[in-house]
């Protein structure tokens, strides 16, 4: 079924901080058996690098084309969905998906645009920070005695899952709205800190616990652009009356 | 669910004529990541062998207890189902099954017996002959255009389809704080209600929008009882610069 598996192309592969070009090539690799072509590598310690390219195997296309950015807020523009991976899923309190079902809901998001996929250092995977990001945390259901899949491994498995849920004429159904983009999550979290400061409920000494509760609890609700549209209209009107406030 | 992953504990990888003894080593891994022990080994061209002991990174357990033996039937004696694995499924004329459906099979015949998932040559994979013995032909469905899966890679997709079958019927849970009450989250409704009448963005005209826009919001988060108090301490905070504005 073609016109199914061309929803593969929504996928994006991030790779965050990875420290062996081999990794990156076994990456590669294993993305293109599956059918998945774009690679986005944040801040790779070496890159290009032969080793990267041996270890690619035939897969060299998706290191050509492979993308190089300086930041995961680069990566993760403008998409719909993203996906982080971490085998410390029990710590992280969103929205924790296992990567049968984080698949399903990717593909069903394709429609609305990029779904990204990401992956973090081979010693210590995405930190918490980096999937605080991310509006999915998955993991990779695994022995608990030994979680220990080796990066271009878990991509594997994750193209794998991906494959399969474009592949069959899965029930999951396609989110009724529109789900808001990376870009517009991120700028209700900057106005929401901004306005929050302003009327001086984030006091200093916690805004470091304040703003990770409210993006776990809109991560999990997976927001709606126009949910997104109402939140900032009222935050736009709490800075309204504050203006008035400091002018009168 | 430790019974239902007992089941794991009936199932032998076997790779058979394996060249590389790296490959041994990253099989073995990434057995032991999905808490698949026993490997046997048909006719390996090196091992032991320091390579696989390094490509087994934690896993040298699998490497220490693997059975060596010189045939395929010698390592298949005593099965209830054998799988074998190959990418030229369509060439095969037996029963074929994709990888996770062969995964459910295996599980269901544990009771039986020993089962075996057997994997052939990194160059040519199983031959048409060591397919025929094998009860069952298994596929990964891959890129047709590129279904170069390494070994390790295989043996990683098929230890975790048979880990998601021998876990089946477990919802993955995430990890939950406590749920807020009916009445929690009712009253946080009707004082949004209140304050946002109060700064005037409920405008008469819309209410009826805009309530049930920001439950349904709520209601797919699932709120927690603290973020029911974050949220009323924020609107508690607009309050009160409302209430100075009107003072003043």
């Amino acid at each position: 079924m073609p016109d199914c598996l061309d929803r593969l192309s929504a996928v994006r592969i991030v790779l965050v901080a990875t420290s062996h070009p081999g990794n990156i090539g076994a990456a590669a690799r294993a993305m293109h058996t599956m059918g998945l072509e774009r690679l986005v590598l944040v801040a790779p310690r070496r890159f290009p690098d032969p080793e990267a390219t041996a270890l690619a195997s035939g897969a060299t296309a998706v290191l050509d084309d492979a993308r190089v950015v300086a930041s995961l807020d680069e990566a993760l523009a403008g998409c719909a969905l993203t996906v982080g991976f971490s085998a410390r899923a029990r710590e992280f309190a969103g929205r924790v998906l296992a990567v049968r079902a984080a698949a399903a809901e990717a593909i069903a998001h394709c429609a609305h645009g990029d779904i990204a996929f990401v992956f973090g250092t081979e010693m210590s995977g995405l930190s918490n920070e980096e999937l605080a990001r991310c509006s999915v945390v998955a993991t990779i259901p695994t022995d608990p005695d030994y979680a220990s899949l080796h990066l271009a491994a878990a991509v594997q498995v994750a193209a794998y899952e991906l494959r399969q849920a474009a592949s069959d004429g899965s029930v999951w159904r396609a989110p009724r709205f529109e789900p808001a983009t990376f870009d517009e999550i991120e700028g209700l979290y900057a106005h929401a800190a901004r306005t929050l400061t302003h009327m001086r409920f984030l006091a200093p000494q916690m805004p470091r616990r304040l703003l990770p509760r409210l993006r776990r609890l809109f991560a999990r609700a997976a927001l709606e652009k126009e949910e997104v549209s109402i939140l900032r209209g009222i935050l736009a009107r709490i800075d309204q009356i504050l203006d008035r406030q400091e002018h009168s």
